[in-house]
């Protein structure tokens, strides 16, 4: 046992629930991972978050817990409400800090977007560290943003700033589950690629893809592609340089908007290697304004699916 | 005579040199208008702004002379060199505020992006006085932006910031002067505008357009576009309706990158009618994510094209 102050990062994800167990310098001592259930409902999500921090302290090393910080999808405004996320089932607007709260109400508990949290963690600790400038992009199930300025994170007049994914890369595209047509989530998101694998599997039946989906098309997730992609299948880096190629279409006009170079890829996605950080820089490279074309830089992540909770975690250490 | 200050508000467009006398509250007591030549090359343009700058101290009415502020097309960098504004010839990288005190050697010179000087008239004096945070976006012969966020300038790292004209709708649209495909600028700037209505106009022999051209397909322009619509063209008024639902695809992005509400449009096609002014909001509103829909509001410019003259003042007064 120790008396050092550790704090509980929980990365609240639209599939799966994270939480670990952060000590001051930013080690995590333990982490677990659990179902979200949200086609269940916000109350079968607090129950997942209640079962992933308990797990969490029952694992800690020392009682002295500095708090519960969680990233969590959609806009969360400046009062912590948790609004509109998506995936969740009939989450309109939920104060998710209240809620928890009441189920520790020993801790303190914060709450910020999780694209956000990623990104701090990402300035405090990660690829960064070196830029005070950067767009942070979350590419997994779905693709979300955080902005860093001037090394603090740009939250915006009401906490909704980095919403990237609903841009429109085509106005005339397909409808997305926004509203709003053509978005770049809409493109690269894992519904797309998970489709779009699937079918050009058919003319590709010794992909590796089928193989890690063992045999079973519903099973293809952006994970899946990943590691096929990593492991060197050629048409996994074909669906994911073609994805990265209009995921760098969004972040050109976010770099020509914001006056920004720097684009730091995490989630999923990011891990299958470093084709499709180049395949994104390319893009991105080749769409901005030509006074940006020199300094755009697209850099994969250093923490990894561990941004989210450090910068979760971040927020109450 | 006075000896109240005044100062000179160079707005330099594409097209023209609007060059006005503001006194220290705002009040423009002349303005004139010349030629930018910008076909001619920067030296042209150097002399097209000395003629403009000298006709209007040569109006003033007082010798006390505060400076002069100049709001440049493309980007300004943190050393006031402009780089690579669009339609003048050979303009790579210009210390234009240098070149401006060459040729008035007793006076300061200040150089701002044009759209950002605008953003501040507006901020200061105009629809945006009540908003602390909003994009501002011209309209004319091109499409550019400002960005105010709690009341002062958002720059970005290097002074680019705001350049939403160049936001791709269409990752496969037409290739822009920009090397990128699909920008939005592509669809409602000047060039599109005027070729689909020319095209437009052969359906359409009785339309107001075509009289305000004098006949001439080739002088279609977006300010008699706007003039048409504004006199209740019914084709005019279906392009200006269409371009501004197209130009509300690239502002919803940036409203929700950057988690703003509130768009200011100005520019000659602001001003065809507050029809064109709702098609953007319409667009906008139902193209944002759900949280931010009921706060979208799009107001028109209540400076007009003073605005460019007013906050190029500002920066010398």
């Amino acid at each position: 046992m120790t008396t050092e102050k550790f704090a509980v990062g929980v990365d609240l994800g639209a599939t799966t629930v994270k939480t670990g167990l952060v000590a001051p310098n930013g080690a995590i001592v333990y982490q677990n991972k659990f179902p979200t259930n949200g086609w269940l409902g916000p109350q079968a999500v607090f129950a997942q978050i209640k079962i992933s921090v308990d797990d969490a302290l029952t694992h800690s090393p020392s009682t002295n817990i500095s708090g519960i910080g969680i990233g969590a999808p959609g806009v969360v405004d400046n009062e912590g409400s948790v609004k509109s996320p998506p995936n969740i089932k009939d989450w309109h607007s939920v104060r998710l800090g209240n809620e928890i709260h009441q189920l520790f109400p020993t801790l303190r508990v914060e709450v910020e977007n999780d694209a956000n949290t990623a990104a701090i963690a990402e300035a405090k600790f990660g690829a960064g560290k070196q830029h005070p400038n950067f767009l942070f992009v979350i590419w997994g199930t779905g693709v979300g943003g955080g902005i860093i300025l001037d090394k603090h994170l740009y939250r915006g007049p009401s906490g909704g700033a980095g919403e990237i994914g609903h841009i429109s890369v085509d106005f005339n595209g397909p409808e997305c589950n926004c509203g709003n047509r053509g978005c770049v989530e809409a493109y690269v998101g894992q519904r797309y690629l998970s489709n779009r694998t699937a079918q050009k599997l058919q003319s590709h039946p010794g992909s590796k893809i089928l193989q890690l989906a063992e045999g079973n098309l519903t099973k293809i997730e952006p994970r899946i592609i990943s590691q096929a992609a990593h492991d060197g299948d050629a048409l996994a880096r074909e669906i994911l340089t073609e994805a990265g190629t209009l995921l760098g279409v969004a972040l050109a006009g976010v770099m020509n908007t914001m006056d920004l170079r720097i684009s730091i890829i995490g989630g999923g996605l990011s891990e299958a290697g470093d084709f499709v950080i180049r395949a994104i820089e390319e893009s991105v490279r080749a769409r901005v304004l030509k006074p940006l074309q020199p300094e755009i830089r697209v850099l994969q992540s250093l923490l990894g699916n561990n941004a989210g909770i450090l910068g979760a975690a971040g927020l109450v250490l």
